[in-house]
């Protein structure tokens, strides 16, 4: 029997478990480990695994496969945690939505004789935690995997069988580039938000403000809800690229600011293409959709699949995400909408 | 029978003709006017006027109160079209989001012998147009009410009966107040939301941005997608106040990168105040809420109500509100959750 362990149950964690035990059966065995114990006991009764354990030593004990869900700040703790239990031949993947940083952890922690593969399933929504768990969550998103120089074709074939067990789009780019991505998509969203609450909470008039604010403020401001240990470690672990995107972003604000004071016409125009591209934006991203042509494109993992049927948890996985009876084919043509 | 004329039947003229109607019955009767004739046509037939017409010389003859809810931008031209037709002793309201402009149109354009109120309900979705018009989108809603120094008492009443019959909250606020805090919570959020999306759009890294972009990214550029006409609208009636809001944006987005450089603690800090603060908030503001006695204040409104029994059309707009089942009471204990 393949030994799947699950450390940190929560809304990422979780999910995943539900996805992996969709198509039910007992084989992979999932084992969870949360530092929280009422998560575990949820986890458990949700069926996103199958047992859990009290400790991390016995978590990753006989697991050929580790997914570390925690949030990024706890990432390097739990890999120093486990690094003397993993057996060997072991793969390690993460979530944490930060790459570079957590690469160089795994450099410095994990034994030679594990593999690392990052990853990061570009996924989410505002109510976290294992009660707002979701198999379908990683359904058509993309689901960025970055490897380890040292890991090998093997492992890596392991993890995009994960990726696709759980419904995801494996998108393999550089750690640098990943973190510029989402310092973009996801961390200058988290601060824009949160400056926005924050501003006004901060200032005088807030009582009259939180009385006749509507929908629009209520939107935008909503990842300052968001897990601060979470918001944490991602500006503790991208720091550098998220201030970069704050810089530009205000250069952008001062850009529009400076458009209020021109033209009518002027600023029209802008309010007018925006709103077209962000139109465009809903309907799905142009590189995903085929213009005329549909035509089913292998994706890369069955051709890293097709390349590698050695891959013994690669292929254990496909065939589950056989029997449950979905193929790569119909998740590549679903857009994100 | 008492006639009310509602020019613009997008969003907020359909669902005030539609929760005018709710109760059903001829009276009032709902003249509406639309300078697209498809719309005027859906308006009609939602129900949310008793007719249409094809001019506004028309739209306005012989109303005893006219509704102005076109877009900021094309309410001057409005009053100074309708100026000629108003009937002595009518009552005219609006609903732009900007007041200090509009208060001084209706004082340049309106005739001496008919009142003006302006308003603005604070209540809204994404989704614009007569198709998205709802009869309950402003029930337990703050909904601004500024009258012209002029405006009569009987006049006031009369919006106020309005606002209660399409179960808003009347607040009332200096035109100056209003246009600051609508700057704060409205219009700055659509220039924090458009800039987020543009500077993304027009970096060289849009198509991969676009592919990995999840939830956070949406939600947070929702606003860029409104109706460019209302946000050029918006920007060119409150600009001071707009380009002041956003000055106060950059230096917090500058505040909180400077935290993003120093301890971890201090970060962590921050951000649990951010979700304990957002959290009280979306319970609802503390002045709307009730510490521990239930007690049914009464409203504005109803106080109105009382001094001034004169007020026929406010008379009659509470008449109908008391017929459909609604009390003021049951609508204030409702919070804007």
């Amino acid at each position: 029997m393949t030994r799947i362990s699950i450390i940190g149950l929560g809304l990422i964690g979780g999910s995943i478990g539900l996805a992996l035990k969709q198509g039910g059966g007992s084989d992979p065995e999932l084992v969870g480990f949360d530092a929280d114990a009422s998560v575990m006991a949820a986890a458990k009764g949700a069926g996103a695994v199958d047992r859990t354990v009290t400790g991390l030593d016995e978590a990753v004990a006989g697991a050929e496969l580790v997914i570390v869900a925690v949030p990024p700040i706890s990432v390097e703790g739990v890999f120093h945690a486990i690094a003397p239990r993993l057996a060997e031949g072991a793969v390690v993947t993460d979530t944490a939505s930060t790459k570079g940083q957590v690469l160089r952890w795994a450099e410095r922690h994990l034994p030679a004789s594990v593999a690392f593969v990052g990853g990061h399933p570009m996924a989410g929504k505002s109510d976290q935690g294992i009660g707002n768990a979701d198999a379908t969550l990683f359904h058509g998103r993309p689901y960025v995997l970055v490897p380890a120089d040292a890991a090998s074709e093997t492992a890596v074939s392991a993890v995009v069988g994960l990726v696709e067990r759980v419904g995801g789009d494996p998108l393999f780019i550089g750690a640098m580039e990943h973190d510029q991505l989402v310092g973009a998509v996801s961390h200058l969203p988290l601060v824009a938000s949160t400056a926005l609450f924050t501003l006004l909470r901060r200032s005088a008039g807030w009582n009259d403000f939180a009385r006749v604010a509507g929908p629009a403020y209520r939107d935008l401001t909503r990842l300052a809800a968001g897990d601060p240990q979470m918001s944490v470690g991602i500006c503790a672990t991208n720091s550098n690229n998220l201030r970069a995107w704050i810089d530009r972003y205000i250069d952008e604000l001062q850009r529009l600011r400076d458009l209020l004071e021109g033209s009518p016409e002027v600023l029209l125009e802008e309010f007018e293409t925006a709103q077209r591209d962000r139109a465009d934006f809903v309907r799905g991203p142009p590189a995903r959709v085929a213009a005329s042509e549909p035509i089913e494109r292998p994706t890369i993992a069955s051709s890293l699949g097709t390349l590698l049927l050695g891959g013994r948890l690669y292929e254990r996985l496909r065939g589950l995400a056989s029997v449950s009876g979905r193929t790569s084919a119909g998740r590549t043509a679903s857009s994100d909408r």
